[in-house]
């Protein structure tokens, strides 16, 4: 039975498994103790870790057949990256994505049924994991009213409380969002079990770290630009003009000064 | 007609046995006198007690055919435990729960159908109970607007104030909700003829005695545990983290700090 | 013809006479001076009295063809009560009972067609009444917004004023409310010809007499619980906690305070 | 052509004949300096009259093919009474009445095809009137919100405005309203040409010669009531409560006291 | 090519023209300067003038191929005739009046596809003018809320913008409103080119002109009105209520309190 | 494999050229600085330059396959101009214009599809370019309210984030928009990497130029003219004004007072 149920949502798992390692196609960088702590709180939720390890009981109890996490932080943070990289990591069978562009379009009800089959086919495998990525989009928000789904927020809102039916079953549930307020106000953030939040690179040497590392640039180069970077930036546009920037230098040196103009470009 | 009528809901109630159950499947622990209150009250509804027995009327009396209790409570207090286990104990031979997981996408009007339907096989019952679990999500509320299904709101409003049709039928319906102003505003509460509340645990020795019980603490982890709680917390919150913490303990034995971890990650 | 349109509403009118009865199932009690007031001239609706005989007017003259009464109070005062009794008394040949609870979960259309047929109906009879029991359920009413069907308001307004369009047909139309502020608003109170009220009881010496003739008590215990109820209280809350204490004390006497202890189970 | 017009519709007129008398059953009444104004004017616009004759115009003028007037005032003061008046003895080979009882429950869209159609088939008449009569339950409008369909207001804008399209038809539009500051910010009353009111009864003659005229009371009584009533009535009110207090009375006499009471019930 | 296309729109020609024509049957009064330098404005759009020869441009340059005026003023002020008599006047081949009272009742997809419709027949024609009457009606405005078709404002917004796709093709787009006002808030000011405004008649002289050449007056009757006329009037309120005071009075001969007594009628 | 995907393709952007062409029929005039800075950037996102070579990066890397890049500016500023001159010049295989008058009339959900099928077919293409023109006419936006299509707004806000599927595919996406304030609101703004703005001229040296190149003045009267414009002016109402003021004028030479005549006529 529990081999069945493996081997039935496996193609499914396979299938995904490239779309998710998409996510962070540029390896991973653990850039500071901040990250060090978000990725320990979540590794736990998937594996074995020290104290307070979700994982364990998650995996060898039989108490919490269900955990929802949400992974909280600004844009560009790298909140999708994380919870592709753990989905991906948890071995578990059953892995499912739900994420607004495969669902462009559908009306409010169809939304509702796309995901209500994710958690479905979930209570089926033994051990699932469902990431619901960047919330405020399935669920259609826009500050301006504001304006949501409120039967996709309705269909979100009972099954992150629904126990799996059947008896031994074990769901994850982990979802984004950069709008922590909106989620708050409508209901979802208490929703979920647990809280957790990436944020912005701030730290010169953790700028520099993630610019030496994922992209390439050397230690020297690195350095100097962390050290001009002086707001906060997000992950995902550090290592975006980092590339635009490399590409206008001389051989794969980047002046401090192209990378600032990239930067202005982009708007930051 | 009556044996008839008993035979007919009976398997529906077998079905719905088991899944009541699941509401309390770490057991009950009556935590305390506010409790008890709260629980003898219930229990008044469909049993023997001494005074004010609503029950005995209920059961003997032909006068009161309809009686509802509304339950509130903050999140996580224990409302739906509470309610199943008052069905599951009544010993009616129609029980049936009303939970907004029954009807995820389906149209204001499917819902109420839905609704309709359990009232209406209520009626045919000598003895019926109904439970309306988490109101704000049968109504699709969001605080947001605020918005609801007036459609869905409006059949409870008229169903909670009929009286079954047919002589010597009689029916109690208990609905819970973790925001009663709401439900003041929307003219719910006082559609329910009868209130009870339940409430956070704050007394020391009462978080204590739960983790003992129920969690299978040892008294000394349980006692420097319950010393260390400040706010007041819900029992299932306690009862979860209680597990996150046994976990990552040695042995059974939970350390306070531990305890205290996981209570944060969980954003208590 | 007269007769013969008296035969085809019988059977109907037959149907509802027991429905309607059941709205006073416990009796009728007279219980002051305002109330004999209401009564009659309700009475004077449909019998013989002797100033003001509006309904000699109605019954004689041809030139009223359509009179209506909206009969509001605080809720559980009795308005449905009476509304029913007038129904039952008036001896009319087509009496109709327009009331949510047969139309749930209907699309405001299907509503509208309803209400619509009951009036057409109705104006094939010589002498017809219409009860609209609960407008504001009717409307599908809610404070929150406020929200409403206009359609359904819109037909109940043109209905109303619409006389019948047959000579010598006549239509008493009774409609019950707790809200009359909301009625007014909405113009629903002056579309009404007629306007009466029911009260809270407030009087020790007519509580006591509800709770006497009603409820079966001595008229020790009916006096002493008149004497200990300090605010106004709907005479349909009274009967329940009567009936409350009633089966919670030995052989039909019932003690003072367990009333009360009833009463603030009850919320009120 | 024109007399193929006249045959075409006259089916249609007959039809309508009765139910226009009918608004104004019990006989018309002038009563006073103002209403033999309003008359005045109002008559002008379909006969012959010495200044300022609008109907002159409108009859042998080819110059102005569309004219409309709204008729404005309180409740119950007589507009639609005026109005049918009006169409019944202009003479017109097309008269139609749009009322909103006719399309209880109808869409939006199939009330503007009802009321369009009522415009197109005037247009093949050489002389047409069509008159709206309530025209706030034409536009389903209720003051909370406001609400009304626009749709349907629309379509009365523009209708209001729209020339009949062949040469030498010409068509008059009579609307009523009790809500004229409603049609003013609506748009409506400036889509009307020509604005006329009807006002309540204040002067004690005159309330004394519709009682007398209208209601057949005894001189003095009619004196007695006109002094005795202290604010502005309504005509449909006055004489609903004549016909009431003459029934509870003696032989037609009408006591002053037993007329105030019946005014007190209905809410005057 | 070209006269092909001049041969397929001709016969729609012929039909409006009647109709366009319609819009000023009792002919056309330049009252004024300001109306002359109106009329030379608009008439530049269509014919050669002398300097700032829009039509010049128009006709005889290729660069540009879409012209659109708004043509806005104070109700009743004659806009819908100046917009009509240029229509006719351009000798355009193809010529197309959208206005409300052909789409009465359309949903607003249908409406939309009816103006879609004008416009693609439009670009097939080498000169086409299209005339948008009433803008506040195609979008079924009021003011309340306000409300108002946004599915046909962006359809009109996109087509006032949309240059004809075939080489060598020119339109020219008239608008007429009374509420620029609104239309500036709903950016419709904005996407016509040019703009252009009627006004209300002020000038006694003007007033009599009007009078005298329009409604026949007799010179010092029309100078006697003139003056007694103390507020800015429409030049279509002018002339009904002449047309109503001239049959009011003998053989042609119009007296000054008539005129004003029928201009009191009106409203004005 | 590339080579069938650019045939595919190519019949595509060949019927689209033309069109794109259309954007700017009357040549283009590199005006002064700003623009040029702002056609080297918006060059480098599809061809070499020196510094900050987005295009070197777009064009050579594997690592950003997804590019996009709002073109913000007044009305009238030539942000369509220059957003079609980028897409012509791009030579890239695969170009899309999503324009809102191809999608008139379109239901919320079918402009959808019509936007998702342009994105979809674009993953097809190893280096494509989408021009979305005038955001706020794709979303039906109005200020009124503000009321705007969330549905419609929704999709691009996830297109505008998803990478293409394939491995090797790229995707540059351009829009444009005059209300850059309300797609700040509506979170779009955000959504694009990159912002760049076009800006009404100001410069009586950039004036007289456009105009001595673009509409053929001569020196001495595009010098005049510029000096006589005394507010920033777009430069499409600029070359309309300026060929309205050629045609009033004698042999090609432009009056200063003719120009500004005209100027006024357009209303600016
Ligand atoms: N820790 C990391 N190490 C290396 N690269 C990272 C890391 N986190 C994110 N990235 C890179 O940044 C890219 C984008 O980040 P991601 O989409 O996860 O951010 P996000 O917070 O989800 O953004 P958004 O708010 O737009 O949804 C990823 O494709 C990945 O390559
Ligand atoms: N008195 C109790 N004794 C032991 N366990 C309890 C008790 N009450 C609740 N629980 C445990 O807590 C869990 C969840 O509580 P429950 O769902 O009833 O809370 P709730 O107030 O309905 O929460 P919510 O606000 O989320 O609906 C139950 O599964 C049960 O195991
Ligand atoms: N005058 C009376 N004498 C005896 N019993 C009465 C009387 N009036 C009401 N009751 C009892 O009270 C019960 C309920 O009253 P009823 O439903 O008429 O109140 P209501 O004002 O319509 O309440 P609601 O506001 O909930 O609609 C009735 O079933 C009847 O038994
Ligand atoms: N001038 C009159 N003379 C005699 N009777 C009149 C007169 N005017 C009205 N009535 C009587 O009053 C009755 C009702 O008046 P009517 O319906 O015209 O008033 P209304 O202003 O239209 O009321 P509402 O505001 O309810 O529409 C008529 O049926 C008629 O019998
Ligand atoms: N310049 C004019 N000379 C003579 N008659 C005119 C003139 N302008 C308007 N009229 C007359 O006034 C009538 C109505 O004017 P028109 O409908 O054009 O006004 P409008 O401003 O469009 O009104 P609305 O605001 O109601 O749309 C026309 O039928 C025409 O007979
Ligand atoms: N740099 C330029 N050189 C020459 N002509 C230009 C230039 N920019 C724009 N134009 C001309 O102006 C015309 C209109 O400009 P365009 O439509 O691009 O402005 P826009 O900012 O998109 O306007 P809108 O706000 O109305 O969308 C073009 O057809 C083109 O002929
Ligand atoms: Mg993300
Ligand atoms: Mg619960
Ligand atoms: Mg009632
Ligand atoms: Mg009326
Ligand atoms: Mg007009
Ligand atoms: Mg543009």
């Amino acid at each position: 039975d529990f081999q069945r149920a493996l081997d039935d949502v496996a193609p499914k798992f396979g299938a995904k498994s490239q779309e998710l390692k998409a996510m962070y196609r540029n390896g991973f960088v653990p850039y500071g103790d901040s990250f060090d702590l978000l990725m320990g709180n979540m590794d736990r939720l998937i594996e074995q870790g020290d104290i307070c390890l979700m994982n364990i009981l998650f995996r060898t109890s039989e108490k919490t057949p269900l955990m929802s996490v949400l992974l909280q932080g600004p844009p560009a943070s790298g909140k999708t990256a994380v919870a592709a990289k753990v989905a991906v990591e948890s071995g578990f069978p059953f892995v499912r994505m739900i994420s607004a562009d495969d669902m462009i379009g559908f009306s409010e009800t169809a939304k509702c049924q796309e995901i209500h089959k994710s958690f479905l086919d979930s209570y089926k495998s033994p051990l699932s994991l469902i990431l619901i990525d960047d919330i405020e989009r399935i669920i259609d928000y826009v500050a301006i009213g504001p304006r949501f789904s409120n039967v996709v927020l309705q269909t979100l809102l009972v099954l992150l409380k629904k126990v799996p039916p059947d008896h031994g079953r074990r769901l994850l549930v982990i979802g984004t969002t950069s709008c922590p307020h909106l989620l708050q106000d409508l209901g979802l953030v208490h929703a979920f079990g647990v809280n957790q939040s990436t944020s912005l690179l701030e730290d010169p040497l953790q700028i520099a770290e993630v610019l030496r590392v994922a992209a390439h640039l050397t230690e020297s180069d690195a350095e100097a630009i962390g050290n001009a970077i002086l707001k906060p930036i997000g992950i995902k546009t550090l290592l975006m003009v980092a590339e635009m920037a490399k590409q206008g230098s001389k051989g794969g040196a980047v002046d401090v000064n192209v990378f600032l103009e990239c930067l202005h470009t982009v708007g930051y």
